[in-house]
Order: C-alpha cells, then sequence, then structure tokens
C-alpha cells in the first residue's frame, strides 16, 4: 500500500517545520528543551495502544499505564534528564467501566510516585474500542543536553544493559535509564544519546545520521539478553543476534563518547547497570565486524508490532 | 447502565490521589502549577475526538487539530496565562494516507504560530477507527494563578463575550480569551475564574463549590448568543437561555471579581469582547433570579454530545 502512513513519517513531518527559536533543542531528538531561566524545559510525548503496544488482554491497563510512564521517562533519560511532571490523556472504550480508568490511574500514580514525578493532571475521552493512553512529560536536565548530533569520530559506542526479545515480557517491566542518565551527565558526558525503542541499529543510525558520521559495531561485543536467546530457541528462523540488533522496545541507552571520558564514567559507575562497549564511530556508514570481517548492514531490519 | 463510566468521573478519580507538593496549584483546577524558579510551569492536556467534539465528515482533521490547540490554551486562559509549548500525540485510524496527518500537522503548526506557542513534538499511533487528538501545553502566569477556589462573598459573577450554540459553529474556532486573562491579570485580578467548557451553570458552579459560596444569577443579565437564539429558533424545546445557561465549549471565561476591582478592570478593557455582570457571589447555593423572583437550578441540566 505505497500510500499508507506510517507513524515514522510523523517525525519527518515534524522536522519539515520551521526551527523555533524558543526550543534550545529542537524537535527530532528524544526530547525538545524549552528555553526558561532555569536551565531549560525537557518536553516529551510517548503515546501508547492496546493491540500495538501491548496485547489486548485483562491486564493491558495495568501494562500501558506502566509503558507509558516509563517510556516518556526513558526519552528524557536519553537527554540526560529527570522528570518533573506527567500529564496524562486517557482514551478509553466506549461503555467501558469504572474499573479499567481507576486501575490505570492507580497505575499511573504509582509509577510517577517511583519515580519522584509530579501527576498534574489529564483529561478522558470515551471513543473507539480500545484503550490508548497519551502522556507528556516535563523534566529537567541533570547537566547539559544529550543530542543525536554530537558523536566524534574515535568515540566509543556503549549500550547499558542487555538487548533483544523485549515482547516476552522487558517492555514492560524495563526501567528507565535515568540513574544511568546522571551519572553519564555527571562523569561523561556523552556526546551522543538517544535510548532505544524502535531496535539497537536502527536508534544507533539516527544517531549517525543527526552526526554525520558512521559507526563500526563488533558482533562479539553486542550485548544479548536472555530473552533473545530463549525467542531464538522458541523460533530458530532468527538468531539471538539479529534479536539485539533489531528488536525494539529495549529501552536501554545508547550513546557515543570519547574512550577518556568512558574511563571516567566506568571508575564513578556505582550501580549495578552494565555498560557494554560495542564498537566505535568511524568516517560514514553502518558496518558489523564478524571476526574480523567487516560488511555492510541495514539498520532497519525489523519493524515491530507484538 | 450504572456502572458505566463517565468522564467527569476521571477528574473525581485524580482528586481522590494525595495532592503533590511540587504543584503550588494542584490538580482540579484548568491546569496546574507546577514549583519552579521562575514563577511555576502551568501545565494542562486536552483530548479531542471525532465523532464525540466534531462530527466525522472531510474537514474533521482541521476542525479537530483547531480545537485541539485552542482548547488547551483556553484552559492557560482560566488561570491567568498564557501558552508557552505544546506536545501534539496524534491517534489515525489504521491504514490511514499521508494526508490526513500532513493536514493535521499544517494546522496545528499554524495555531501555534497564531498563539505564539512553540510546537515541541508528538508522538503518532496508527490505532483504532478515529481520529483523536491529545495534546499538552506548558505556559507561563501573566501574573498569579487564579484558581476556581477563591470567589468571595458580594463578588461580582461576570462572564465574557456571549453564551449558547457553540454547536453551530463556535466550538471549532472560537478564540481562547489569552488577551482577555491578561487585562483581567494585571489589573484585576478576579478572586476566582474558569473557562466554559461544560456550560455556563456547570463551570460557574464548580467555582463555588472550589469556594465554598454560592451564587445569584439575574436571567436578564445572561448574554445570549446569536446561535442560541438560532438553534432554539431551530427547536423550539430549548429556549436561547436554556442554550446560553448550559450549552458546552463556549470557551468564555467565567469570573468572580470585587466590584471595586471590575471598575478598574472596566477602565483599562481596550479590547472588544464584552464584560458582562451576570450576577453575584452569596452564601450559598445556585439561583437564578427572573423578574425579582428567586429559584434554585441545577447547574448539570444537559451533558452535551456533539
Amino acid at each position: 500500500m505505497p500510500n499508507a502512513f506510517h507513524e515514522h513519517d510523523f517525525l519527518n513531518s515534524l522536522l519539515a517545520l520551521p526551527i523555533d527559536s524558543r526550543l534550545s533543542v529542537p524537535i527530532g531528538d528524544d526530547a525538545a528543551l524549552l528555553k526558561d531561566k532555569c536551565g531549560g524545559i525537557l518536553l516529551a510525548a510517548d503515546t501508547v495502544a492496546e493491540g500495538r503496544h501491548c496485547e489486548r488482554g485483562p491486564d493491558a491497563p495495568e501494562i500501558l499505564a506502566r509503558k507509558v510512564v516509563r517510556s516518556n521517562l526513558s526519552d528524557l533519560a536519553a537527554m540526560g534528564g529527570y522528570g518533573e511532571s506527567l500529564l496524562l490523556n486517557m482514551i478509553l472504550p466506549e461503555n467501558v467501566g469504572p474499573d479499567v480508568p481507576r486501575r490505570i490511574l492507580q497505575v499511573v500514580s504509582e509509577e510517577c510516585a517511583l519515580f519522584d514525578v509530579a501527576l498534574a493532571g489529564g483529561d478522558t475521552v470515551c471513543a473507539g474500542d480500545r484503550i490508548i493512553l497519551a502522556a507528556s512529560v516535563t523534566g529537567r536536565l541533570f547537566s547539559q543536553p544529550i543530542c543525536r548530533s554530537g558523536a566524534m569520530l574515535g568515540d566509543l559506542i556503549v549500550v547499558t544493559g542487555a538487548l533483544g526479545g523485549s515482547i516476552l515480557g522487558h517492555h514492560g517491566t524495563f526501567i528507565p535509564r535515568i540513574k544511568e542518565a546522571e551519572i553519564l551527565s555527571r562523569w561523561g558526558p556523552p556526546s551522543a544519546m538517544a535510548d532505544i525503542s524502535d531496535g539497537f541499529l536502527r536508534d544507533l543510525n539516527n544517531i549517525l545520521v543527526a552526526s554525520g558520521v558512521g559507526a563500526l559495531v563488533n558482533q562479539d561485543q553486542i550485548p544479548i539478553s536472555e530473552a533473545a536467546l530463549a525467542l531464538a530457541e522458541m523460533n530458530p528462523s532468527r538468531s539471538p543476534l539479529d534479536h539485539a540488533l533489531h528488536d525494539g522496545e529495549d529501552f536501554e541507552l545508547v550513546l557515543t563518547i570519547s574512550p577518556h571520558r568512558f574511563e571516567i564514567v566506568q571508575e564513578n559507575w556505582k550501580i549495578d547497570t552494565k555498560l557494554h562497549v560495542t564498537g566505535e564511530v568511524v568516517e560514514s556508514g553502518l558496518s558489523l565486524s564478524v571476526g574480523g570481517e567487516v560488511q555492510s548492514v541495514d539498520p532497519g531490519g525489523f519493524d515491530h508490532g507484538v
């Protein structure tokens, strides 16, 4: 269907708009930064829908509620920031009972408390046939904004955690990497950063395009999650590595950082989350090194729904 | 259907949550105020859906786009503030073509420019069978927050513009009362204020309940719009006054203000929008004065969809 609208086109349409001088980080990064006299307000928005971001089922209200808060905060972490407030627009099926909104609000409220964010209000509309939660967050930077566009030749490519197979559960229970973003901001900072929502290679490629550089990724250094191994066992048509490189919704951080600054980050890394160097920034292209042999790869291998 | 969820219940559920100390105006007003070192950040969210807030039809993308920006800004005006940024979560029917999102974004972008607000990004999801636009705004106060809870005995009850019959077109083309809010903030301020989204009596009653007071409204002083007259002519089962008192989506301001401060506001009212004194704040109850006779009225006479 050549004329169908793809969600990724939305960003392209937004990017085609004139840049607003009130935004010191414009549209196109994980969050925008609105200028003010206090270092700027981080702004992000994220929507999750039943049947798209989680399966329709009895637990959908809780899964969606948790996910919409965490995915919004993951966007702020990816900029080197943390959340301060959240607004929730709740779209509910027509004729829904009072139980579903109560459960959603309960979880959103608990999640906001967990991540120290003020639930500042919202709106609700009963329309359509499914639960859709559209949230937005404001936040602040730990230090400076970490954009996608700053990657430099010779920087290391680093990821937090392990990758792939998020569909087996992680996509609904991940912890946004806020603490990690704080340490990285304070002791780095990274030259560029993004969260992995569309897949490691695709989100890395967004950094490369924004920065005008390339990457050489070492296949042996990709941290493969247990879920990626389990998925490949269930369906051998895709390898664990394939899942790690392409699966969406890991919500880990992918970043570029100079070797020197990375040393300082590692010295001050007092938390359990693992950091993995997976490659380095090169002049151009996106290549995978496999046992010494280098091959070019396509970042957008898969497009995942649930 | 006794167990059905009503959208108004959402606010009650939000109000049952513990008050967050980071909000200097908590949930329950037209917007929340998040504390910061620059006078606080106003936060509001509003969702519009095809088939609910406008009829499904060829012009729905433009009508919804205009309405979601303006209704969000109306919430900020009702607090005595203006918008600074807007985030748009766009929910589109599955298999939508690229034309609909392009048209929506075009109008949202024009509207943001018109009201001097930075379009800061958003998200899009294709799910369900209709267009739903969920937006949120940040803003700043002209001076101090004007809450619903400040109405005082002896204050005048004032409305901007004329009321009723919004369904004939005004609900999609209204101008959020930002300039009016600025003059009121600078030269009043009002003791309490709200925008009329659910109907004059209902929104006035929200102020009364929050303030612990009552109102005596003079029927002869209610400004009746031409649309309310036209609607009553089309269908005589409801009078023009009935429309003015109860119709939703006027997006005018209803406010309470001391007679002295109202005089100063009037002296500095250099714009065309009309101000109408419609009654006064009394100890308790909500009453309508009809030719000298006083009768108690029910604020929630009607519940309007399109």
